[in-house]
């Protein structure tokens, strides 16, 4: 069965400020040594298994030149603008309209675009397993990532390690963001997965579920498709699209689904969540620092330094996040970077949207 | 008797990198919150003992734009230029021929450009005592500061309490910047002041200093000043004072003189030996944090920051010095200020003189 693939870049995320903008956000960001950004090696990621044809980008109009800068070899038509945000259900469903539109039934990959992968082939190998779940009995899988310590900041996957399928396990339920303690309990119990936000299925399985659980939905996309490749294609979506609720495919669609499988990854995943991620993404020097840029270190141990052209130059500090723009300069403890936000929400309050 | 004075303002300090640099030394920058450069204090600090065209500025060639710009109302042929550095006795010694070419003899209060007085009437009254000393008996005096904790950076001056001339003492000797554990006996035994760097005497007395302890530079001292306003003033400054060896006035003068007294301060004093003294000079806010130019700290306290057009955020730091210039921008911890020289060495080594 073809597979298609979905990539969600829509998000806006603030975490990599002063670097990431609205106009500039985070998957479109290079944050690795060999200078590619975080969509490109998403894209480049899945190619052993999917089509570059194959391949939609699912965006708003404001990243569009990003995306058709950054991927050239997407074909335009595969640049599916949403009017407006509306979460990851509509963007999903969307999606697979698209993909149902072009073949009779395709498989389906869903994937972020900001997240990354260290185990190239293993991330395909475990693509695989799940697409051979997904291509049967209308399954729809997860992929789940071992926890490696209770983060507090992901969803869970709870899994049935007794009833196996494949590779993969089904899944008994979802769990929201944990406690601390719950999450800990969690990563002990051996029974749960993070819930890394990559999704299989075939179209015509999702499109079922959207059919049951979100019918005022599942009524707007075959409304969208009908109008694909007609004059009309691009009023239609505008008008339809916004109607649509906002709400995330997990709560949506996942969590009340039955059939629902989960395939364990173990590819080195990352979601690279703030600048302290750059410490798994590039290469630290003798001092334990990440240097980019014109920037002189004296007495400086354990920081990650993005200087640009303009010299940056430490003397004696230790675990701090320097970020250098043209127009911000960012200096932040690395136990902070969560505060960053804060940062973004003195500028909106005081509308200083030029530095957003 | 008539009162001159001569600042000396042809230091080339690295402490302020990267805000100070070779083509804007610290004398000319403004470290208060008025905004008035360190220069132009030290001028308005001494007006109400000396009139404008009694004070004389030794700077070079390089910093004579500066110092026009700076001190308009001083007239231009007291910008006196010296061709090379040869420390401070030979500009003392050059200083003494200008005051000695206009009066028949006169007062001559010397003071460094780049220091900072918080009590600016204290300041001037102790000034007033120093030359009721300087003017009897070819009295050379230097005024000396009541130490406040055992500082390693500074030489001290050993006077004798018993030896009360008017509201000052007898020198008995100089001594070298000394180890903490002496120090800390210097300060112990209430009988040191730091030397400060100004002194007061009359030109005659200090040319005849000259003429016994560095008979050479005293020859070459008059030649000058045979030729000061006469068209050769220019091409004979720059034969004669380059042949000068390279000394201190305290070394020169001070130390192998007799009839040398101090006159103890408390007028604030500070050297404004690196960015930490910003936070004696300028306020600090609620979080004791001293802020310039475009900032937003968030979790931020006890920072000196110096921005300007730039916006420059700090999250969950402490302790920092921040200072951003248009080509460079410094991050150091406050307890490594010392260590900025590094910094110029590095580049210094690579040949990086656009940032020096």
């Amino acid at each position: 069965m073809k597979i298609t693939a979905l990539i969600m870049a829509g998000g806006r995320g603030e975490r990599f400020w002063p670097r990431s903008r609205k106009n500039l956000p985070k998957q479109f960001l290079s944050l690795t040594d060999d200078g590619k950004t975080l969509i490109q090696l998403t894209v480049e990621r899945i190619l052993p298994l999917v089509d570059m044809e194959d391949i939609y980008i699912s965006t708003n109009q404001d990243y569009r030149p990003l995306v058709s800068e950054q991927l050239p070899d997407i074909p335009p038509e595969n640049i599916l603008c949403e009017p407006v945000g509306r979460n990851t259900a509509p963007c999903v469903g969307l999606g697979a309209i698209y993909a149902a539109k072009k073949y009779e039934d395709a498989l389906m990959i869903v994937l972020p675009s900001d997240h990354m992968v260290k185990y190239n082939r293993m991330f395909v190998s475990t693509l695989k397993d799940a697409c051979d779940i997904a291509a049967k009995d209308d399954n729809l899988v997860t992929i789940g990532i071992a926890p490696d310590y209770p983060e507090t900041g992901y969803g869970y996957i709870k899994f049935n390690p007794d009833s196996i399928k494949g590779r993969g396990y089904e899944v008994a339920h979802f769990a929201e963001k944990p406690s601390l303690e719950l999450a800990k309990d969690y990563v002990s119990s051996d029974e749960y997965l993070w819930n890394s936000g990559m999704f299989i299925w075939k179209a015509s399985s999702i499109l079922k579920r959207f059919e049951t659980l979100m019918p005022d939905t599942y009524e707007g996309l075959i409304t969208i498709k009908d109008a694909i490749r007609t004059d009309e294609e691009t009023s239609v979506l505008e008008k339809v699209f916004p109607s649509f609720s906002s709400i995330s495919i997990d709560y949506g669609i996942m969590e009340k689904s039955k059939n629902i499988y989960t395939v364990p990854g173990t590819f080195g995943w990352d979601d690279v969540g703030s600048w302290i991620a750059v410490e798994r993404t590039k290469k630290t020097n003798e001092f334990g620092n990440i240097v980019d840029g014109n920037v002189i270190t004296i007495n400086t141990a354990d920081c990650i330094i993005q200087g640009q052209k303009k010299l940056i130059a430490t003397v004696g500090v230790n675990d701090l996040v320097i970020v250098d723009t043209d127009d911000a300069t960012l200096i932040c403890d690395k136990s902070c970077t969560a505060d960053i936000k804060k940062v973004l929400e003195n500028l909106k309050v005081c509308n200083r949207n030029e530095y957003l």
